[in-house]
């Protein structure tokens, strides 16, 4: 966390300085936005969020509750979203009172006697390390309260406008305001005040039943529902050994259980397979009682029982997998030939089952993914040709978990009986590990990810997948750090160097690279960075080196690894890093000792893996990807 | 961190509920109160934070200021502060804001050209993992906050009463209030009024010139100042190469510096040599001016050079060491024939100079001492003569700091030439590394501290040092875990049982101790737990066994282990552990296969270490320790 540059800070260092529409807020909304976010569940939320680091971006995100979420109905939160709470500054906090899924373990009925259940196996939740962050359980409505923290607390001052709910939209294609909404006031003073809205831009982030997906011609295609669950937040006493772990559980009399602990230590959560429901049913399972879920409940974990004593929430749902063909207005004609005005995220696009604990997860990357790129179309910095990458990135993705979740959610509803392979959960979970945890994302190339001609010079860094943090010393301090970590959720591009094997001192392709950063008109400092910004302003250059702190000598560094900041003119000496010598970097990430450049997109995917000669393809990545500052 | 038992908690779960006086705390200082704290500083604020876990006490707290502090002078936070803050919630939101110290440098003139300053070592500042919390910089300012939002969320709701000053007391040893104090009012709507309030007890928390101590007749004695330095917080443009890197720096010229980087990655702290002052120079040299004090930094780094853009912060002081001979108001004749009413903590009990870092810490610890104490006697769990072991045990941690920083303050002050060891100052700090860390504090016996006489079955909990932490593996979940990190601020005592090498179904030494603790009449929870209050209300049980954590069978463990508690009589099964494979808790710490009970106190100060078998014991310590509950 840098601070006191910009003079001393006394109170919370999280409270950024406000800036821009941050410094004045209107306290309603505004007739004319830039963005009109319409939802405040965790996709609109991390939009907000991300949004709010562009204080000269006004937006606004409506909800049509007239307050903050009680409880919500998600609570998985895979180590990629906790890795996204990193760059929004929760993730220790939310990890401090969330349940950590350590083990899963796996329950079937006894060989020797079917009635009873037993454990079969008990694997760890993520025995290769795919991530430094944890696999959580907490409620969806504490994820909102910090994300709502973050955006409050960034530049520009974002918090929700609540009693508000989206009516329908029309897109305009004339006017600094082409997208016209129409809202009706559900509470507070505005209760049943129709209210026109125009906007740059709407993202409509307003679930499964969303008015904007409708608005713009969008529908939800798929498998419909025909198999159905309770679900319960309860607490209880048991004598299930395994209450606080997260377990599949199989019963011989038919029906399964999923069991998710949940925080703080008592309440838990249970899928309770209630079977198949005949088409036509219209829906009659929805009315189960919670005293048939609980029953059912108890076959399913006998010989165990199950005395409930709170009910803190419970549902019936049955399960669909549904998918929208595109996340944007564009029709699939007119793309290329215009932009998109208004977009759609998380449940408004992709529909299925909990099972899995993904909804929020692709949700809040959905929300993250579009977040960056409207704040950079609209303070500037980048072509609107930007816009047209949200809509491609994301329905592959959301493809991919549908077809994921249909495999487990169908294992989990398979009666025991019918597995060859009593260990067949257990090993698909264990096989397929990297994708629920959030990791198995990869972008293709287009204006903003490069291709892989240059991938050997950095194997743990895939192009189009998420930069996997690695630990390296920073020289000033000699603190050995993550090295993603650095990457908050600013807006800014990552450009690392990974330096050759010469000291800073000695003429080297580093050298050589960070003059033609520091120096060059070509230079992508030079050719993006507005007038009176500092050169940090929108690109974060960082250097690796080789050698361990105590032999990179920060007077040797060259001047554009060390950049200068703020009004007092003030040297940042904290990009500077070294390798620490029981966990060299470039050997676990698989960097040539040649050295390599990376570049990181501001929502952590790698962009780019070139040479570090390679400055005309450097700066044809950032002429793609960003707009020459004016002059 | 527990919660939901209580039923489904939707917002902070860190905002604990609110209870007895916090139900509705006037909003106005009453006339009465049980603890009045004067004195809002770390002491103050870590009291106040304590006793909010005490709802019954009715504690208020007084600033004279009209508002928080927004500049502080302490800044340095020890290994054994953040370990307390941990209790408080709150080590890993100040981790992460503050500065980090992974090394110390050591720079002194150059044997070739003494004119200029050379790096002659930089030792790990921990290299023995003392601790697994790091060692801090981060100003006081900000550790207040901390505490506040601490005491604010606790069941108390304790919030501080700005612009009111003391004036004096007086104890009137009749009535239930028998401390009379004068205050007098300093802003807000109180301006200049005077009023009179009764507390059953004071706790001076009001700094070196503490109008509490002279209430009580206790005078500082010691050394007077002699020699000066001049202190500043700067942003600076320097060529020095550690500027990000903790440094004691001697010039030949004469004149040391210390320097401290400070957090948010560009302040940094310089303690500036400014030479032996005169008898009855009369403070002149108070006057230095700041160009002054930057003009001999310049000198002390040649060859390099210091440009300061902007002075935070900056103060010249005499360095003292001084201490009062007593805590409280109980005078030495009347020692044991009357308890105290009136304690004193921090700096109005100890100063001395600031270079050893310790200041801050020292009295935060004084704080948490006091604090428990009076929580348990004003709610009725303990007789007053545990107040009377304040006194006592902090008189000799504080005279022991005293002898640590004259020694490491002359050494600081002592010219470069006259060291025949030119690593003298090095070698100091890295073999007295535990002091400063804050870990070399061991309490005598007394009546809340056992003897040794059965230390040798767990040697890595020295009786009367605090409990070190290791790890273990919670069963019920199993999460690894630090065992110690489950000791929060809850004024609760704590009793870890490791288990003897028996399974939980075996008949053992171990079950032979659960039954006890379930079911005899002397058992400490039947003895002192007040009529319906969850058997853990005051003492927090522990297991551990020797298994791994797939050995621990849940359903065989005894349910002394397993308390039932709140309102739907939840059972409680985070109290069981298991040993790590790869970090045998039993290894690490030293414990006996036999098995070993160790009881620690509400400050986390190891109080007794016990066989399994030692009921007798066991009770005799509780008995005295604690009072029986009214039946």
């Amino acid at each position: 966390m840098q601070f006191h540059h910009h003079g001393y800070v006394s109170t919370d260092p999280r409270v950024q300085p406000a800036a821009g529409i941050g410094l004045d807020r209107p306290e309603h909304l505004p007739d004319e936005v830039d963005v009109l976010i319409v939802g405040t569940g965790p996709a609109g939320m991390i939009t907000a969020a991300q949004l709010a680091q562009f204080p000269d971006v006004n937006v606004r995100i409506i909800e049509r509750r007239p307050e903050r979420l009680a409880i919500g109905q998600a609570d998985g939160i895979q180590a990629r979203s906790v890795e996204t709470f990193q760059a929004f500054g929760f993730a220790e906090a939310i990890t401090a009172e969330a349940y950590w899924i350590t083990e899963m373990a796996f329950w079937s009925p006894d060989a020797a006697d079917p009635a009873r259940i037993v454990k079969t196996s008990s694997p760890l939740d993520d025995p290769a390390g795919i991530s430094e962050f944890k696999h959580l359980i907490v409620n969806q409505a504490r994820v909102l309260d910090h994300f709502a923290a973050a955006a409050l607390n960034a530049p520009g001052r974002v918090r929700p406008d609540y009693g508000w709910e989206f009516q329908s939209l029309e897109v305009d294609d004339h006017g600094e305001f082409p997208v016209v909404v129409q809202l009706l006031g559900t509470a507070h003073e505005q209760e049943g005040r129709q209210r026109t809205i125009r906007a740059k831009y709407v993202v409509g982030a307003d679930g499964a039943r969303s008015g904007v997906r409708r608005s713009i011609g969008c529908t939800l295609t798929g498998q419909s529902a025909n198999h159905a669950w309770g679900v319960m937040d309860v607490l209880a006493v048991t004598d299930f050994p395994d209450i606080r772990t997260k377990c599949a559980i199989q019963s011989a009399s038919g029906g399964n259980i999923l069991l998710i602990p949940r925080e703080g230590g008592y309440l838990f959560r249970m899928y309770v397979d209630l079977g198949e429901v005949s088409e036509g049913s219209d829906g009659a399972v929805r009315t189960t009682p919670i005293e048939e879920i609980i029953r059912k409940a108890n076959d399913i974990i006998a010989p165990y029982t199950l005395d409930v004593k709170h009910v803190a929430w419970s549902s019936v749902y049955e399960v669909g997998h549904r998918i929208t063909d595109r996340f944007d207005d564009v029709l699939p004609e007119d793309r290329g030939s215009r932009t998109p005005r208004v977009f759609i995220t998380g449940d408004a696009c992709h529909t299925h089952s909990a099972k899995a604990g993904q909804g929020m997860n692709v949700s809040m990357q959905d929300g993250f993914n579009i977040g960056w790129k409207l704040g950079h179309v609209l303070d500037g910095r980048a072509p609107e040709s930007l816009l047209d990458t949200y809509s491609g990135e994301r329905q592959v993705v959301a493809q991919n978990l549908i077809d994921f979740d249909k495999e487990w959610s169908t294992l989990m509803a398979k009666p025991a009986s019918e597995f060859e392979n009593p260990q067949a959960v257990s090993d698909f979970y264990t096989a397929t590990a990297e994708f629920p945890a959030g990791f198995m994302t990869q972008y293709e190339p287009s204006q903003i990810v490069g291709d892989a001609s240059h991938q050997e010079l950095a194997t743990g860094f895939p192009i189009g997948k998420r930069f996997k943090s690695a630990r390296v010393a920073r020289v000033a301090d000699t603190n050995p750090l993550h090295l993603g970590h650095r990457h908050t959720a600013d807006g800014r591009y990552r450009l690392y160097v990974f330096a050759d094997a010469a000291t800073p001192a000695e003429a080297s392709a580093t050298r050589a690279l960070a003059d033609w950063l520091e120096t060059s008109p070509e230079s992508p400092i030079a050719v993006h960075t507005p007038a009176g910004r500092d050169s940090s302003a929108l690109l974060d250059v960082t250097v690796i080196y080789q050698q361990g702190h105590h032999d990179v000598v920060m007077n040797d560094v060259p001047d554009a690894f060390k950049p200068i900041v703020g009004p007092f003119r003030l040297v940042n000496l904290e990009n500077v890093f070294a390798t620490l010598p029981d966990d060299d970097i470039f050997d676990v990430r698989g960097i040539s000792r040649a050295g390599a450049i990376v570049v990181v997109r501001p929502d952590q995917y790698v962009a780019a893996v070139l040479p570090l000669t390679a400055t005309t393809e450097l700066a044809a990545y950032f002429r793609g990807a960003l707009l020459p500052a004016a002059p």
